[in-house]
């Protein structure tokens, strides 16, 4: 047997990360239920005819196909067998694949079970998706999305909502240096537009949203590879220079003046969802209106958000938009909403790069109930007093087997145990047990309630 | 685009199932915790070879591989293509797949982390896992299991905690009528060698496990297709009769009769078993000594448990047993240990069949604000509200549009939200708002911060 080892891009988690996750989504799950969000959860294996063509050309192609069972190969299409064409082969033995995000799932819930939803309807889910990109700083195959959607109307209302979600959480997980990036499709159509190249929006979003990685030189060198007109490129020097340097409303107002009519409905949204979330305690350098921001995914139609954290290890921590009709791709047309996504692994990996996880994480039992002796009587008497403190709901655990105390002690220490309880002839007869604070190394004899309720304290 | 659709034996989860499902998580994680079991995680995905020979010929068969990304054809097995031959192909064209339990992974977690780990390590996991089994009652294609084992002693009191686990997240769960049955592979290695079959145990312990199924009849009758002796065929016969009737110390003592002196250690660890928990409180008709008891897995030596409802809808909802050498399978050998599962799924069908859960799961928001007003004025002393109550820990949703209020009213009581706040220009001028509550009708106007107080009453 070879050693063991698990797929590139997973990971274990240890008893330390799991107290360290398991906070982080308590928090997640408790900032969503306080905004009226209901929880679901749709498997992790979706039918891949629902994944397929949801994320793009290269998104498909990182989808994890799951292989057929049984003899896949009675069905599969012989030609592209033939002529080697895994790409055609893998429909033809493969149906089921690993969802890739929450959100497709969740338009194909919306749909199946309309008829059991009230409308508008806010739901959360926390779970695994997965995604054959080649791992690395922040980017694994399998990880965890918790998303928060509100479906069902075009109210502004819902962005600013989730800007105060974003707001609130990342607070309370003590995210340091955060900021919430905001921008509105509109805009981006708007300014496609006033350049002459309303067709090529998408095209002119992918380009755009390098900005952040290769800069304004880099992002010309694109729009010309591309194709894109002088004047194109002019104007997107000019939104650059244009932003450069103003903020807040100085900016709202220079990039209103690159527009002509199309996309003044997204400043004016935008406007008023900085100046809304402001009042509602949002800081003015958290939420930060970047007319550059663009977004991957094709199908968001209004607000869109990012957020980053400076000096961060890792990209975007979350993101989010409106999209005007999620369901349409399963036959249901004209619901909007709008959705935003914490990225669990990420802002586990800025928390640790930044030392930012509370200490006094609980991750092992609060007693050992040492054992002196391996007699009949004695392993009552030890067990008894273990279920004492397992009914106070104290976790606790006893040693196996009546080892050296020394041994029984250092296995105590090694794992953080802060008590342990001793009871030896002289305890027995007395009724009552010798607790040990491991930490400052005192000891009291006393009863097994006063014990329980010591450690309690 | 057809009607979208999930794949047989999954399921999606809507609000009310997953609040119950996590409430049944939350009990199992507490009794977990309360016992000293520190939670882990392991990927979803793993190695196939991780996987594999691991649940004898038919589960290899179950287990979901994922395809190779990318041409994976290019590395695929040209013979195996040739002669069209799936099950050979399918270990070229795929490296990973689904964790067919938590089991194996965390034996083979254990050895990768053997390092870092304090043994004895009592960990528990809960997580899906994935069979491919044709979908029936109580039997999904994805699956949670919950687990707790004890790894690094051969102490008998592991076994006893097991039980008394067993007991009190069962008694907590409110599951009606469970019996843990108990048996001991070295007695059914004791009792095959008294009948001279001591070299064909494991196709022995398949036919008695049918017992259950096809009654004495028919496991003689498996037993003669089988071929096995007349003599094999008499103990068989004589177990059952010896056994049926009998209870607690009779039954060990009949059992005990049957054997020579190979299995009569596991007949005195049963008795010490069934005593001590007695002594701990779990009532005797609760666990149960079942000599037919053989479980399917080849790696479990001593103690195996499994759970069994009276007059359920489904099939065992736990399971679990002594290991002398799980992680021997990953090269590190002589690591005994212990270890149940809960069928979260099957204990959820259970609970429902039977109509156990709370009826007081919060499965919603407490508060709804509802607009009486879209004025900017309005909005914002609606915004106001809804915080207090959101920042008071008072699960809140706003109705984003300024509908009409028997709509809005509608809404809530379609949520099954409990109250309602009303605010127009009446309240607004007095600060005041006004609480509906829903239930009763009765309505009172009050400062905001007293309506949030009534709330949380």
């Amino acid at each position: 047997m070879s050693k063991p080892s698990i797929p590139k891009g997973t990971r274990d988690f240890g008893p330390q990360v799991m107290a360290r996750r398991n906070w982080m989504f308590g928090i997640l799950r408790n900032a969503f239920e306080r905004f009226g969000f209901q929880g679901i959860e749709t498997p992790a294996m979706e039918n891949l005819a629902t994944l397929t063509g949801k994320y793009g050309e290269e998104g498909d192609q990182l989808i994890f196909k799951i292989l057929n069972n049984g003899d896949f190969l009675a069905k599969a299409d012989a030609q592209a067998m033939e002529q080697r064409d895994s790409k055609s082969l893998a429909f033809s033995i493969s149906k089921k694949a690993l969802r890739y995000d929450l959100t497709v799932p969740f338009a194909r819930f919306v749909v199946m079970s309309r008829n059991e939803l009230t409308f508008p309807f806010r739901r959360y889910a926390m779970g695994n998706v997965w995604r054959g990109d080649r791992p690395g700083k922040g980017r694994y195959q399998e990880f965890t999305q918790c998303d928060a959607d509100i479906i069902g109307t075009d109210s502004l209302l819902c962005e600013l909502e989730l800007i105060e979600l974003f707001n609130e959480a990342l607070t309370k997980l003590q995210v340091p240096g955060f900021r919430i990036l905001i921008n509105d499709r509109r805009v981006l159509m708007g300014l496609a537009a006033a350049w002459g190249a309303g067709d090529r929006v998408q095209d002119l979003l992918i380009a755009l949203d390098k900005l952040d990685k290769v800069g304004a030189d880099g992002v010309d060198a694109e729009l010309v590879q591309r194709g894109f007109s002088e004047e194109v490129r002019k104007g997107v020097a000019g939104l650059v220079s244009a932003t450069e340097g103003a903020v807040g409303e100085f900016r709202l107002s220079a990039v209103a003046g690159l527009l002509a009519d199309e996309g003044q409905d997204g400043i004016a949204d935008l406007r008023w969802l900085i100046q809304a979330a402001a009042e509602a305690g949002v800081p003015e350098e958290v939420l930060v209106f970047d007319p550059t921001l663009a977004r991957g995914l094709d199908y968001y139609t209004g607000a869109i958000f990012e957020v980053r954290v400076d000096n961060s290890p890792v990209g975007s921590i979350c993101g989010g938009g409106r999209y005007a009709d999620l369901t349409g791709i399963f036959g249901w047309s004209g619901m909007s909403g709008v959705g935003i996504s914490f990225g669990a692994d990420r802002i586990y990996d800025v928390l640790e790069h930044f030392g930012r996880f509370p200490e006094d994480l609980a991750i092992s039992s609060e007693v050992l109930v040492c054992r002196m002796d391996a007699g009949e009587e004695a392993t009552d008497y030890d067990l008894k007093a273990l279920r004492s403190f397992r009914s106070a709901g104290v976790k606790s655990e006893m040693y196996p087997d009546a080892a050296k105390l020394k041994k029984q002690l250092k296995f105590a220490s090694d794992r953080a145990i802060p008590f342990v309880v001793l009871a030896g002839d002289e305890e027995r007869t007395a009724s009552e047990v010798t607790l040990r604070d491991m930490t400052t190394g005192e000891q009291h004899r006393l009863p097994v309630e006063a014990a329980v309720a010591r450690v309690q304290e």
